[in-house]
């Protein structure tokens, strides 16, 4: 069987997807069954999917086609093949949370985030792989496999994570869309690694009903697409508002936060971003740089607070009695959360209260803050690296977008092809919390100036 | 010197010291000068006030006079004397928290709740003692003094915590009204041991800056008041918004919340509140017996949520390094926090959580829920107790109040006197949180009902 094109990127995106479901020139069951294929064809190297929902998946595209051809028109997604992150539940399938310990406590039913997703005729093809519990940013997953980053069929490279499996499916053409979900970057990081656009909202613009729990103070849930054209479209549906237009990049005040971000970058990855700072400022943006000192203790504050978050959601019973069947690395960074002391936690979440106001300030009388989503690419899996080096990696890694969540903002991860880089690099669009459709403009101007992404061969995958 | 009469409470009540004010037939100087001058013959004994403004005073309230005189009114609490806690900070005096120990640090300079009283016209007369840090509900001091119960000058009795000096400054006359706050029955419990009127308000109505943090999770501010209409004055005043009207018992439905409100009172109690909701039922409301049982577990979390955010907010170096010089049941009671875990903290703050939600959902269909504040009458000081039944009288004295904290709901005590009964005894009137202005439309109702409190024979502490 030969690799059928992904049909929505062949034809230019979602909403270009659309209109052709609306003239008759496609169907929902054509696309999905090609998304199908392509994961058929395609999965069993890249492992992106703990499970496929075949024939679910087809039913729903064929009762999507009849809706639409009995003249109900459910918005912009229907007919649109999407993988969910195998933290969140989706009926007709177990919600491991990247475990093979049951929480599913925890997690309850579907929630009203997938409903939705139903509800706008969204044809969901697959649970998507993911770290444990959704803590780490490599995107490794030694108890239930981990996805391959799709643009190194040679040497196998972390996919990124948690929504490791969300952006290896997106990156691939497994899916048109994928959803996971950040909380210290588990959107962008992956996203950033495979390539693909991704968005971490604010914090309570989507429910998190049905969803396993890392942290309720810092989790958001977040699509990751081909483009941000793509993520616009979604965005627009799941919160039944019109999608919002490019803004003009002339005049825009563009802040550049030095310290941690820019340090110690990949040169793939800072060459890229000085040629999209330079095409920023052709195109009429003033970049400047500002000084966000608070940075190293967000980092810092961050760790402690997820970790007993997790912990406190898992019981610590059930922690204590079963990590040693956890993914070792997620049961090291969790443990850290056992014997915090309250007063330490309360003394972090009012701080952490205080570095959301600080943060606000820094952002006044810019239009977005632009910065590397991650300072390296995606590292070779098999590193020889020793467990120690492991763990500063793994430490290291998120250090650019836990920052933003910790600040309460919302973020995108926008691929960066530079000329020549063979591995994707990304730029990170910052806006202040609430401020996501904001942030999409922005990020569509920028998308229009940078160009939009490639898309990765997947011939040594076949 | 001959005792003056209480100005404001001579009268009739605010409202009326307006009219007369606002007629000419009285000064803020002369009330406020009565203020001062029982302060001075009763204080000594009394021990309300850790801090008396008398020049400051003085001056304010002649400033407020030409004011007027000018033309410029500014609204039902012009000229009106008013004493506020000692967690709150007021420029032109120290703010002690009923601690030895220097907080200022995390008190900081007065805040907008006393800038808005100031705005209004309030003349602050002083500063009232509070249980060290607010942590207390009977409201002795071992390090800066506990005021008096006023209603027994033959045996010292209890006032109530924490905001103890605030209801014996209200019940003896030496303010118009008293600024006080509850964390967990500050307000309401010294209120109904000393027998005056007292608000716990909804969280977040009033701006906490300037006031000592016990715990930003629960605490409130709180006017007492002598009686409900004073309170809807003070109430309308300082949120901007014309005041409540009494609403009519008849049709009303009230929640009579069984255990553990109606458990184990003292006969005056059980007494007081059985021709309490005769007179209630008699005016046409309805009184159905409604099943609390997250109310055990209410009281429970409390404890060690408040003693873990107490330890925060003054840091565990500097609680370990002072303990010697706090109140030693005060430290006791916070010291439960020193060894909480993070984990512990954060699902007590969950099911906090969930408690709020499913106490919305019991109150569903009721105006209202009305048990006693307190099971007992203010108990004798220099009893002989010993330590370990102190520490069962402490932690059960506020039972009937911490729950409502922890439900996030708004509350009243309206003193109820019965006939024959020596000393105060109390009502609780309680409302969904948000729902303080019905609240005090219900307390109207109510106070109407059951009439108004008389005052304490002061005789004895000349």
């Amino acid at each position: 069987m030969p690799l059928p094109p992904d049909p929505v990127a062949a034809v230019g995106g979602i909403a270009a997807f659309g209109r052709r479901l609306r003239r008759g020139d496609m169907t929902a069951e054509s696309a999905t069954r090609a998304y199908l294929e392509r994961i058929a064809l395609l999965d069993g190297k890249l492992q992106a999917y703990e499970h496929v929902f075949t024939e679910e998946a087809l039913a729903a595209a064929r009762s999507v086609d009849a809706l639409l051809a009995a003249g109900t028109d459910l918005g912009p997604l229907m007919g649109v093949a999407v993988g969910v992150k195998d933290i969140i539940a989706v009926a007709g399938a177990p919600t491991h949370a990247g475990s093979v310990i049951d929480v599913t406590d925890r997690t309850g039913e579907e929630g009203s985030f997938v409903q939705r997703l139903r509800r706008a005729g969204c044809i969901i093809v697959g649970k998507t792989r993911t770290v444990e519990f959704a803590l780490g940013a490599l995107g490794t997953n030694a108890v239930r496999g981990t996805p391959i980053m799709p643009w190194d069929a040679v040497i196998a490279r972390a996919p990124g994570g948690s929504s490791s499996g969300s952006a290896v499916a997106m990156a691939a053409g497994l899916c048109a869309f994928a959803i996971g979900t950040d909380t210290g970057g588990s959107v962008r990081g992956p996203a950033a690694f495979c390539g693909t656009f991704g968005l971490k909202t604010t914090v309570g613009l989507w429910p998190l009903d049905g969803i396993f729990p890392l942290s309720p103070t810092l989790d958001s849930i977040g699509p990751l697409t081909r483009t941000a054209a793509d993520a616009a479209v979604v965005f627009a549906a799941l919160t039944d508002r019109p999608p919002p237009a490019a803004l003009s990049l002339r005049g825009l005040r563009l802040g550049k936060p030095i310290h941690p971000f820019y340090d110690d970058m990949d040169a793939d990855v800072a060459r890229n971003m000085a040629a999209a700072l330079t095409a920023l400022e052709e195109a009429g943006a003033t970049i400047v740089e500002v000084d966000v000192p608070e940075a190293d203790e967000a980092n810092r504050l961050f760790g402690v607070m997820v970790a007993a978050e997790l912990i406190a959601v898992l019981g610590r019973e059930r922690f204590l009695a079963e990590r040693h069947r956890m993914d070792p690395g997620v049961a090291e960074r969790a443990a850290i959360g056992l014997d915090l002391k309250a007063t330490d936690w309360i003394a972090a979440r009012w701080r952490h209260d205080a570095l959301r106001r600080i943060a606000g300030e820094r952002m006044a009388g810019f239009d977005g803050w632009i910065a590397p989503t991650r300072q390296m690419v995606a590292p070779v899996l098999a590193g020889g690296l020793d467990a120690d080096a492991q763990r500063r990696l793994a430490s290291d890694i998120p250090r650019n977008t836990r920052v933003i969540n910790m600040f309460g903002q919302c973020a995108a991860a926008i691929p960066l092809h530079g000329l020549g880089a063979a591995l994707p690099t990304s730029l990170q669009a910052i806006c202040p919390g609430g401020a996501d459709r904001h942030l999409l403009a922005l990020s569509l101007a920028i998308e229009a100036s940078i160009g939009e992404a490639p898309a990765p061969g997947l011939e040594g995958f076949l």
